[in-house]
């Protein structure tokens, strides 16, 4: 080995890592090279040496990464178990080594500190690359240490979460411990039912169940409250999470946005304190999506002056209805409202179903659905009328009325617009139930992550076994997801603002955000319970660890409260309309080619030289994920706007232009929703002035936007938007990110906030 | 428009279809081209138009599309709806209307044959872009009469998927038709572990249990007539499937492959006729994956000429052992084997932990491990032993022995090959348990395809809605399953061929097939039978559909007999190793980097042209998909082994190299399985000699194949192997496939061979 210098030999264990991670290719080390010329006591010689092993055509070759390799690890060998260990430290010592004693006039305190100063700006946490070079004594000692860091104080974060709605989550898990919600499973659905109404009495005591109610019937207005309750429940039994939507948002919500006055203050008040139970009868077995042509029939009598509520077919059923089978004592019937022998479309009618002593009220046919994947607390049935005789002021009649004349009016005029218009208004549900899909996946993960924090398997001879989450393997599989649950917690905060501030204005965009989102966050919920159980092995399939009831349970989120691919489509639509609005006359369809390569180009040549570059701080700058994802949307919406504008050119039907770029759709629709949550994430980074937080998040979104650009790394290559070797640098950041999160891992579950006894696991 | 002769009008109709799916690109028109200026009925004047069109460069513009599409319609609505249609009678009709009838004197019926031989030819096979043409009326026609059409026999197809085990399978259906097997969903543990042992007890009378035992133990020593039942199974109930699995594959298989005479002739017969109910007492609560280091002790008393069976650590106690709960009498407990204070390593003794009366034995502790996520027929359960005393003779001890006078003699000598050999042995349930997946996967796949043939939804105003699955996004979800469950059924017939011929020589190559294949079916099941619930909506998430069981029951399959990413790792590792053989002396540590490049450039030279290819018949070829799966998995280990190699030149352990390399690893080993299947795939359609059952075959083989490397799309991008432009060529034609394909689904889900009351739905 040619002799380095002491001065250089105090630098020496920090180069070795950095480059022996130097997978990732050149640009960490060009990083470190330009630090490490800043050092005083380096001479100009070997400033020379650090800049040639630094050229990233020429990196120190195996031979000589073996000699230092071994001429650190013998110095290492000195260190005691009790000493303190860190690569500065062992610089140092190298550098004592190497040198006799009236050779360290240079070794001040300084020198220590800037060691420690660089060793902080490379980043080395990954404790796999570290702690290699130690004995395996020295190297458990440093994971203990390792373990009991934290960079951040979790309640900090915990607030960030919050968002301001903590109290009223804290209240909630207060309740909660009460002896009353003590959780048992029970198979059986009828006692399981009778539990959940009982719990759901008990929160509707507290006057959670109207707080997004107007002060005059009993609420406290709060929308944001209301889903934070919904959000905390999830922690809870996501049976009673949704009977307590099903209640208070679904058959609550339609009394208060479709009903007028009247309505609200003969019924909200009895909704809100559960002493009338009711059902949402939207769905039916023909039509879940497609409520538009509902087949049930809400027809008006001039004679009685009454509402005839009638179910014509057996597909014109209401099914899988909430709140139907046992508790249910009146229902928001959706129905074609018919007056006069003219069709209005579909209207909402209230129509009583049980009477007070749970008795089904006649005409009215109830069937029990029966045990269900899972939410096996809610009684779901299927509802039958035969010429249903109701009120004429039981019509929710806000955006239309029939008046004492039997005439029928509305202020809106046009049957499409005034579907759509009072479908809006129903979103709310679609706002919440993705909040309680992440409640139900940080859960998960934080059983999978504390398990895979003591679980150890395999490892070498005579050392204790290796931690499941030392694993790159297992960080894989479980930090992005980790990232991805902060990511859809702030969007989906950002979306129940939106809605709160717009509910009585233009609920549009909105609509679009929360179908968005809702339909990636639960499908994000689903496939992280999945993992998170896969990662318990054995053990995770036992109900006792609770992923059973969590993966059963969210199921069907992706499904009720609209079906997340349908949901996309409507997503994209709206997207293309935007568009439309943007390209200003003639549209969509009168745009040309060369328009569709303007807006294009634009985008593009904001980076024409990013395509190529591997530098690590590109990678991880917000800027760059940015510009990645609204790029993709914007390429996505032109490109499919020009396809279909192709179609339509050579006469197809829009309904069948829109049918051959179905799949099209989906993405762009992806593409958007992801933007926003990156938009969102990008967001919260840049507010946080917490110094102890921001890196933390920083490293979070990160991850989040670098593994969502991953898995889009095709389309990317595909548009030159990057090249192979900046698809394989992200790569490689994704696997280092994963690494530094897993040290962070223990404290970013505990910001879940998730109590001891509500979590109910042993690990 | 420019007027075109009577001739040209005749295959407009081909054409214009032909072009309006052009999103391809333009390899099919090529093709069409070639076709067309065969046609004897075209003037020079007309080919060289045709040919004009035909040039990829300038496709007709959309002015003239159209124009012909207008003037295609205007024909077409001539047509009743009784009249038969297709693209060459309504070319036929172009021409007459085109021309006065003295001008159609080239028209016979050779032209009309010519034209059907045109169209089939170019495959023009997607409704959504052949009905617009035609009006609405005649649209339902087409419908209709596709949806009748079947391109082959199910029951012909059904015997490929048999593999001459048709009769077996027959037997096992026919006895699950006994009124005793009538199923009902059992929600309480007690007595759905009643039912199961009951059922055991059926099928065990019927000789099942013993097919794969030695004729002189009763047995048929017929491991594929056993693997076959245990398949069938897995359309019943999967509580059933397993608990047979536990009996007679593992209980039973390892006295039959670790024992000697000794024990066959003692207890064989008995376990398989299910009067020694037994256990597979393997995992332990600490040691689930690393077998190796099993706490559990079997230590020798030469006094008592006794083994001392004890659990000597909390996480020690055996775990989620099958049969343990309720039913077993006896376990084969895995052990560190100690004779004279020295390890001999894991061994396999029999121990009894039940009497004839069901009391448990004195020194055993059983506690129920209660409900789980799934498989709740099955009575797992944990197991302590308190120094617990059986005879020396209970030693399984085909590989490890001790003799009268208290010695040990293996005929292994080294310990770890006489573990991995031991191990190896019991390779028989990653065998099989894929296989019962695999049938849980098709269930849900024949659910919900004719779910899909059945459910409308959404659709133009006056007109039957659409069908689910004709739309693109449904045949997106569920097509590529299809083909997928093809797939893994001809590649798991293969493994079990493997496994049935090698079992008394060498298994090593075996056990790494199994090892893979055993992960990817597994996982995709999984995945299957998700998609499958989605697809079938809120109606999917009632029990009575089935998959709540499905899901629930299969979701440990990743896990049990080998977690699936563990075992990846050694699929990787046993490729590694044969590269190592390939490589001769020096093996992967050896080798330089002038070699790596060798061989992955030997590999990209065959195919140097084929990088840019589009054309439609080069990527539906069994040449190029073969090519892919084949060069990938080799450059993959190429990259691997050179990671590796430096890591291990740097001075790493081999163990923290491999640690460092895991990610890449795993990616590895999917990419040896995901050959295997499409070798296996390829050779079947190679070999079918039928006519009618080939073509259906290769396009389901395609659409695995494609529909694959379009998952590693960014791969093969960042290598250069592709461009941009085949990878999107090759995203149209998985679009394309699929919409062939869903015109085959009802047969193909139908050649799955399930029959009615085992399905058990009515949709």
């Amino acid at each position: 080995m040619k002799t380095i210098s002491p001065e250089l030999s105090s630098i020496l264990p920090l180069f070795y890592i950095a480059w022996s991670d130097a997978l990732l290719g050149p640009s960490e080390i060009a990083l470190i090279e330009a630090k490490l010329l800043d050092i005083a006591w380096l001479s100009d010689e070997d400033k020379e040496l650090v800049s040639a092993w630094s050229n990233p055509q020429n990196p120190p070759n195996d031979e000589l990464m073996t000699i230092w390799s071994t001429a650190i690890r013998t110095v290492a060998a000195q260190f005691s178990e009790q000493e303190k260990l860190s690569l500065s430290r062992l610089g140092i010592e190298m550098a004592k080594s190497q040198a006799g004693e009236d050779n360290l006039y240079w070794l001040n305190e300084n020198v220590l500190t800037a060691l420690q100063e660089l060793e902080k700006a490379i980043n080395i946490n990954n404790l796999s690359n570290h702690t290699e070079l130690f004995s395996e004594v020295q190297r458990n000692a440093l994971i203990l240490s390792k373990l009991k860091e934290t960079s951040f104080d979790p309640k900090k974060l915990q607030d960030i979460l919050d968002d301001g709605y903590g109290e009223i989550r804290k209240k909630v898990f207060q309740l909660l411990q009460d002896p009353l919600f003590n959780h048992k499973t029970l198979r059986e659905k009828t006692s399981y039912r009778e539990q959940v109404i009982v719990w759901l009495q008990l929160l509707a005591d507290q006057g959670f169940g109207s707080l997004h109610y107007p002060d005059s019937s009993g609420g406290k207005n709060d929308l944001g409250a209301f889903a934070m309750v919904f959000e905390t429940l999830g922690y809870h039994d996501l049976s009673l999470t949704v009977k307590f939507g099903v209640q208070f948002g679904l058959f609550g919500g339609a009394v208060l946005n479709l009903g007028t006055e009247y309505h609200h203050n003969k019924y909200l008040k009895y909704i809100g304190n559960l002493s009338l139970p009711g059902c949402f009868a939207m769905t039916e077995t023909g039509h879940g999506s497609n409520v538009r042509n509902l087949e049930t029939t809400a027809s008006y009598d001039n004679v009685t002056d009454e509402i005839i509520i009638h179910s014509p077919t057996p597909d014109s059923q209401k099914d899988y209805i909430g709140n139907a089978a046992a508790h249910g004592r009146m229902a928001v019937v959706f129905a074609q409202l018919i007056v006069d022998n003219i069709n209005h479309g579909v209207h909402a009618v209230l129509v009583p179903i049980r009477d007070g002593n749970g008795k089904t009220m006649p005409g009215v046919e109830i069937i029990d659905c029966d045990y269900k994947l899972g939410l096996n607390g809610i009684d779901n049935g299927r509802v039958r009328f035969n010429r249903v005789q109701v009120p004429r002021t039981n019509l929710l009649n806000r955006y239309g009325n029939i008046d004492e004349n039997g005439k029928y009016s509305s202020p809106i005029e046009k049957e499409g617009r005034r579907f759509f218009t009072m479908l809006g208004t129903l979103v709310g549900g679609r706002v919440c139930v993705p909040r309680a899909g992440l409640s139900a996946a940080k859960t998960a993960l934080t059983i999978a992550i504390r398990y895979g924090l003591k679980r150890r398997q395999f490892g070498e001879e005579g050392q204790p076994e290796i931690l499941l989450l030392d694993y790159p393997s297992h960080q894989r599989r479980l930090m992005p997801l980790l990232a991805k649950a902060y990511a859809f917690d702030f969007a989906l905060t950002y979306l129940t603002k939106q809605y709160s501030e717009n509910i009585d204005r233009d609920l549009r965009e909105v609509e679009s955000l929360a179908a968005a989102l809702k339909s990636l966050a639960t499908w994000f919920s689903s496939e992280a319970i999945q993992q998170c159980r896969e990662a318990c092995g054995g053990r995770g399939y036992l109900s006792e660890m609770r992923f059973a009831d969590l993966k059963a349970d969210t199921d069907i989120f992706s499904t009720f409260e609209g079906d997340n691919t349908v949901l996309l489509q409507l997503v994209a639509k709206s997207v293309l309309s935007d568009f439309q609005k943007e390209l200003g006359e003639g549209g969509i369809f009168g745009f040309a080619e060369f328009l569709a390569e303007r807006f294009l180009s634009a985008a593009r040549e904001k980076n024409p030289w990013a395509i190529r570059n591997t530098n690590e701080s590109h990678l991880l700058s917000t800027d760059f994920h940015l510009h990645a994802f609204r790029y993709r949307e914007r390429d996505l919406t032109v490109s499919v706007a020009g396809r279909l504008r192709k179609h339509i050119g050579r006469g197809l039907a829009p309904q069948q232009a829109f049918m051959r770029c179905q799949n099209h759709l989906i993405v762009l629709a992806k593409a958007y929703g992801e933007r926003v949550v990156m938009e969102q994430f990008a967001e919260v980074v840049d507010k946080c002035a917490d110094v102890t937080l921001k890196p933390v998040l920083k490293r979070l979104c990160s991850l989040f936007a670098l593994h969502t650009i991953e898995a889009n790394a095709s389309w990317y290559l595909e548009q030159d938007y990057m090249d192979g070797s900046k698809t394989k640098a992200i790569r490689n950041v994704v696997d280092k990110l994963c690494a530094q999160l897993r040290d962070e891992a223990d404290g970013l579950v505990a910001a879940f906030g998730i109590p001891e006894d509500c979590l109910n696991v042993s690990i």
